[in-house]
C-alpha cells in the first residue's frame, strides 16, 4: 500500500541520503566487511553531511531536525544497503547521543556533542555484560566512589561499534542493595586509563560492524563523566526504549522489504523448466504472502513513527513493533534464500549475508521474548 | 496502539451504534441462531437508525454519510456482536447497495433504494455457483433474450441473505462466447415467477445468518432489471472488489480482536494450579503475540479504510488486507479456543461460535488462494 | 510409507471390524448425528462381534486378545468413520474397562466385566470437574466415611458418554489433606440415588457422542465400589495414562488421514479453471506436505504401538504422541476444509464435520498444554 | 522414544566411530574451518579405520558391510560433530561410491575402488550447472564423440568435494536432443587435461567443505570413463536418489538432535532472573516441543532405514524425509540460537555456525520444493 506518513520534504531528504549513499558508502562496503568495521572515513563523511545530527540541536553542531520522519527515512535507506549500517549508525546517533542531549549537562553537551555530529567521537552504549544478558537487576559493573571520583571495574559484551568507539555511554552499579535502582550511566572516554577492549567478536553476521567486548579496570572518573541522575540510570534507560526499539523495527522492515524486492526481480530473472521461477504458483503465492507480510508490518511501523514523532509511543507498543518486524524480516529473509536456490547460500549474494544479518534482530535490544514479557504485563498478566 | 483514523464525530456514531445493538439486537442474538435467520424486525430497526443508508443518497432515503469511515464503524459493532451480524448486514448495505447507486437507472434507484434503506427490501448477492467457485469464466446461469425479455435459467448457491431476500443483484450469462465479459447484472425480484429458494444451508458456524441456493426456472425479466452495461457485468463487479475485500477485513479484525479482549478477560478470571491461566508465562507471551498481532493488522485495515475514503485502495491492495485478516483472525480465535480450555468446545461459548464463524472468512468473497493469485499478478509473476 | 507394525492377523481383524462397521454402523451416522448419542444397539453390536472385550480376558466374557495392536486397528476404523465413534468406544472399551481388569475384585470383575464385554454395561469415566480443569490436586468431589459406606458430593462435567453410562469410574476426594494422593476411584452405578445427570453438552464437534455433566448428591455406596486402592487414585491413573494418550493419537492420526484420502480425490474431481483443482502446484505442494506429515506422524505413533504393546511405553512418550498427533490433525483438517472451498463449510461435508470434532483433540484427555509441561519435566526443566 | 533399529553390534561400531572421530578429528575442527576443507589426513585415517568402504565390497578393499544401518550410524555420529563432516564424507562414500560399485565395470571397479575405501581418490558427483538447478533436461555440458574419444566441455557448480577431489562422476550431455535421456555419466579424473576448479566458494556455512566450480574445456576421456549406460545418466541417477535422500535426512536428524541436547543442557547452566532459562514456562513449552519434533522425525528416518535397507525405500518416501526432516532441523536450530541469546549470534559457538551449516539442507539434494514436486506427482496430481 502507498505510504502516507512522509512528505515532499522527507523525500527530498532521502534522495539526498541516497546519493550520500551511492558516493560514499556502497562503493566501500566490501571493505567494510572484510575489515569488520566502519572505517572513521565513514563517519566523518555522514558527519559532513549532517546526518549525524539529526538529534542534536545546532547550537551543538547538529541539524536538529525535530521531526523523527528524517531519522526514519535515514534509517531505511542505511538499511537497505546492509543492516550493519543501520545499526552501527543507529547506535551511534540515534540510541547514544539522545542521552547526551537529553540528560547531559551544558558542559558535557559542549564538550562532546560537536564531535559527535561530526563523526569525529564516536560513541557506544555499553549495557550487556557477559553473566546477564537482560536482567540488568543483575548488573555486575560497579563504580565505587574513592575521594571525589568513581573507580569504575568490570565489563560488557556484544557492544556494537565497541571496537571503535571513543565515548561509551556505560550502565554500571553506583548502589549495590537497590538492584534496577541502583545503576548510573558513565560516560567512559576510550582513552581513560583502565579500559580495554577485546578482540572484534567473531559473529554469524553484521560483519560490517565491529562488535566487542570492553573491559574497564579501575577507570578513574569524575562526576562530570556522569549522565543524568545518580542512580537514574534504569529510568533513564527506559526512557530511551521506545526509540530504541522503534530504530530496529524501522531498520528491520526496510532492509526486509528491499531484499524482497530484489527477491522478486530476481524470481523473474532465473528460469527454470523454461519460465522465471517466480511465476510458479507456489513461488508465485509465497511472493504475494511475503509482500502482504511486510507492506502489513510497514504501516504499523509508519504508525508507530507518527506516534513518535509525536511523542505518544509507549514502550509497549514499541516492543510490539521491535519483536514483529525482527519475526517478519527473518521469515521473509528465509524465504528469499529459498528462492535464490543454490546461490542463496553463497555469501556473494546479497540475500545470503542479509539472512545472516537479520538473525540477531529477534534477540538484541531486549529480545524477543523479553518483548513479550513486556507486553504480557502490559496486558495485566 | 491508540488507533487514530476515527474522530469525535464518528466515536460518537459508534455510540448510537452500540446502543442500538444493546437495545434492539443483543437480546436476540439466541434467537438469530435459533432460527438461522435474521428477522425481518432487525432489518427494519436498523432502518428506522439510518444505518442501512450510510451508502445512499438522502434523496433516495438514504444518509449519504460520504465518509467510510462511518461504515468502518458500523461493521465493526455489528461485527463485535457475531460475525454473521456484521456478514448479512455487510452483504445488504456495504456491498449489494453500492451497485443500484452508482449503477443504477434513476427509475431502478427510485423504485428500490428507500426499501433498502429502510430495510423493506432486503438485499442479496448472487455471483457463486455450484459448479464454478470463484471463476467466473465458468458462470453457467443464463438470460436469453425473448422479445423484449430476458429469460433467465440457471442457479446460485452459498448466497448470504438468499433465504430471506427480497431482490438479488445476479451475475448472469448474457453471452455465451465472451466469456467473463459475456456477464450482465440482473436485479431479480424474489417474487419474480420462477424465482425459488433451497432450504437454508447448514453450516459450520454464523448460524445467525441464513444462506441459500437459488434457482432460476425461466424467470422472464424486462432490461429495467439491468444494473449497469449489459455485458458489462464483470467490470461492474471487479469495481466493487475493493469495498467488498475491505468490508470483510474490517470485519475480520473487529470480531477477532473482541473475542480476543474477551478471552484476555477469561485468562484472569480463570484459576488453575492457583492462578489466573493467562499468567502462566506460555499463556502470557502467546496473548502478547496475539494482542500484537491483531493491533499490527488492525493498523493496516485502518489505513485501507482511509485510503478507500480517498478513492484510493486499489483492489489488490484490498485482497491483501482481506486474506490476511481472515488469516489472522483464524489463528487468533483457535488460540482464544485453546484458551478456554473444555469450554472453547461448548457452543454456549461465545469463543466456540466465534471459531466456527470465522472459518469462512478465509473461503468466501473470493478465497485466500483466490487473492494471492491477483497479488502475485500485480507483482509482475 | 508402507505400514510394517501389522500382520495378515491383524489385516483380516481390520476387514471384520469394516464390513460390521458398513453393515451396522454407516447406515446410522445421521442419526447418531441427530440424536447426539450412540445408540444402545451400536453397543450391543460391537458387543456381539467382540470388539468391546478386546481388553478383557475371556473368563469375564472378553477376547483378551493381549495384543494392543488389534485395539489399534479397531479405533482407526472407528475413527475413519467419525472421531465421535472413536472416541466413545474408546473411553469404554479402551480407557474405562482396564480400570476394572487391572484393579478390580474377583468379585468385581464377575460383576460387571461380562456386561461391559457385551455391551450392555456402558462405562464412562470421570475426573474433570467444572472448577478444575487438569488440575487433579484442586478436585472437589468428596467421599466422606459414614459408618461402612462412603457418602459422594460433587459433580463432573465433560463426560464422554456420560448420558448414557451405566457405571462411571470416578475420582473422587477421600482425604482432603492429601491432595493429588487423597484420590480414591469409585464405581459409581447410574442408578444409585443422588445420582442424576445434566443435559447432553451442546458442543462444537463430535455431534454423535453424548457428553454430560453428572452430580452426585450423597451417593452412598460400600468399600466394593471402590476401584484399587484407597486414596490410590491418583497412582491408578497416572498408571492408565499412556493407554489413554496413545488412544487418542491413534484417533487422531487415523481420522486425520482419511480426510485427507477423500481431499484428495475431491481435489482431483472438483474442477476450477480447467483442471482439477488439486493440481494447481499451490495444492499439489500442500498436499505433499499433509501427506507428508501425516506419514511422518503414523510412523511415530505406529512405534508407540510396538512399544505400548512390549509394555515399555512411557507416559512421556505417549504425551508426545497425543500432542503431536492432535496439532497435525487440526492442522491437516483445516487444509482440508480449504481446498473444499465453500463447500468445507457445509455440515452436510464430511470435512466440515471433521473439522469440528477435531478441535477438541488438542483440548481433552490432559490439554497440549499439560503434555508439554510433562515433557518438559521428564526433560528436567 | 526408545530407538529400536539398532542392535548390539550397531552400538558397538557407533562407538568404534566415537572413538575414531575424539582421537581423529575433533581436535582439528577448527582448522578444517580454517582451511574451508577436510585435509587428505582426514581421508587417509577414516580410510584406515574401514569406514570408507561400507558400500565397496571386500574384493576392491572395502568392508562390505551390506547392512545400510552401518552406514547410517556412521553419518550419525559424524553429523554429531558437525555437517560439513557427515556432507563431505557423505558425497564420498555414501553418494558417490556407488555408482561405481554398482555401475562399474570389472575393470573401473579395480581401478578406482581401493583407493576410494582407502581415502587415496577422494570423490564428488557433478550434477549441477551454474544455469540449471534443479532442471536435467536443460544440463549444458556436452560430450561429443571424436573419434574413440569424447571431448567434454562445460562447467559444474555447488560441488561438494569439488575443489579437493580426483574423480567426479559428472552428468554430462551425449545426446542433445534427447533431453533428460540423453544424459551420460563420466568418471572424470582431476588430473585430466583440460579440467580446472574455481575457488573455493565462499559459503553461508559448512565452512569445513571444500565447494568449487568445475570447468572442463576440451577434457578428452575413452568410453572407459563411461559409469553405466550410454544415455543412461538419468536412470543411474534416480536410482540412486533414496539412498542420497536418505543420507541427507539421516544427517539433518543428528545433526539437529545433537545441537537440541546441547541447548537443553544450555537452557539448564545459563542463569537469567535467577533461574536456569529452560525452566522458564516458554522455553520448556518450547523445549517439550522440540524434542517431540525431533524424535517424530527420527521415528520416520529410522523406518525409512529399515526399509532402505530392505531394498524397500521408494524414491517418493525418501523425498518426504528429506524435505521434512531438512524443515525440521532448520525449525529446530532457529529456536536453539534463540536459546543462546547474544551468544548464539557467534560464531565461536556451536550452535551458531550449526544454524548456518543447516541452512542449505532445504536447498540441496532436490530442493524441498522438488521434492513436494514429486511427492505431489506420486499422488496423481
Amino acid at each position: 500500500m502507498k505510504r502516507t506518513i512522509y512528505d515532499a520534504d522527507h523525500e527530498s531528504f532521502r534522495s539526498s541520503v541516497r546519493e550520500f549513499l551511492d558516493r560514499e558508502v556502497i562503493p566501500h562496503v566490501e571493505s567494510h566487511a572484510a575489515e569488520k568495521a566502519l572505517p572513521r572515513d565513514y563517519w566523518l563523511a555522514a558527519g559532513r553531511q549532517g546526518f549525524l545530527g539529526l538529534e542534536i540541536p545546532e547550537e551543538y553542531g547538529g541539524s536538529g531536525a525535530g521531526d523523527y520522519r528524517f531519522n526514519a527515512v535515514f534509517f531505511e535507506e542505511l538499511s537497505k544497503v546492509n543492516a550493519a549500517l543501520g545499526s552501527c549508525t543507529g547506535i551511534h546517533a540515534d540510541i547514544t547521543a539522545p542521552y547526551l542531549v537529553e540528560l547531559g549537562t551544558e558542559e558535557q553537551k559542549k564538550k562532546w556533542l560537536p564531535g559527535v555530529a561530526s563523526g569525529e567521537i564516536l560513541l557506544a552504549i555499553g549495557m550487556t555484560e557477559p553473566s546477564g544478558g537482560s536482567d540488568l537487576a543483575a548488573l555486575k559493573t560497579t563504580a565505587v566512589r574513592d575521594g571525589d571520583d568513581w573507580v569504575i571495574n568490570g565489563s560488557k559484551t556484544f557492544i556494537t561499534n565497541g571496537y571503535s568507539a571513543d565515548l561509551v555511554i556505560t550502565a554500571v552499579r553506583t548502589s549495590p542493595e537497590k538492584k534496577a535502582r541502583g545503576i548510573t550511566l558513565f560516560a567512559i572516554p576510550s582513552d581513560a586509563e583502565g579500559f580495554s577492549r577485546g578482540r572484534k567478536l567473531d559473529k554469524v553476521g553484521q560483519d560490517e560492524s565491529d562488535t566487542a567486548e570492553l573491559f574497564f579496570e579501575n577507570v578513574r572518573l569524575g562526576d562530570d563523566h556522569i549522565i543524568g541522575e545518580l542512580d537514574g540510570g534504569f529510568i533513564h534507560m527506559m526512557q530511551k526504549l521506545p526509540q530504541e526499539r522503534l530504530g530496529c523495527a524501522i531498520s528491520n522492515v526496510a532492509h526486509a522489504k528491499q531484499i524482497l524486492v530484489e527477491t522478486l526481480q530476481y524470481s523473474k530473472d532465473r528460469q527454470a523448466f523454461g519460465q522465471g521461477i517466480g511465476s510458479f504458483q507456489h513461488n508465485k503465492f509465497l511472493l504475494a504472502e511475503l509482500f502482504t507480510q511486510i507492506e502489513v508490518t510497514e504501516s504499523y511501523i509508519d504508525q508507530c513513527v507518527v506516534a513518535h514523532d509525536k511523542g505518544e509511543l509507549s514502550a509497549v507498543d514499541a516492543a510490539k513493533a521491535k519483536w514483529w518486524s525482527s519475526q517478519v524480516q527473518n521469515e521473509i529473509l528465509d524465504h528469499c534464500v529459498q528462492l535464490h536456490g543454490g546461490y542463496g547460500f553463497m555469501n556473494e549474494y546479497r540475500v545470503a549475508r542479509a539472512w545472516r544479518d537479520a538473525r540477531v534482530s529477534k534477540i538484541w535490544a531486549g529480545s524477543n521474548e523479553i518483548m513479550k514479557e513486556l507486553i504480557g504485563r502490559d496486558l495485566g498478566l
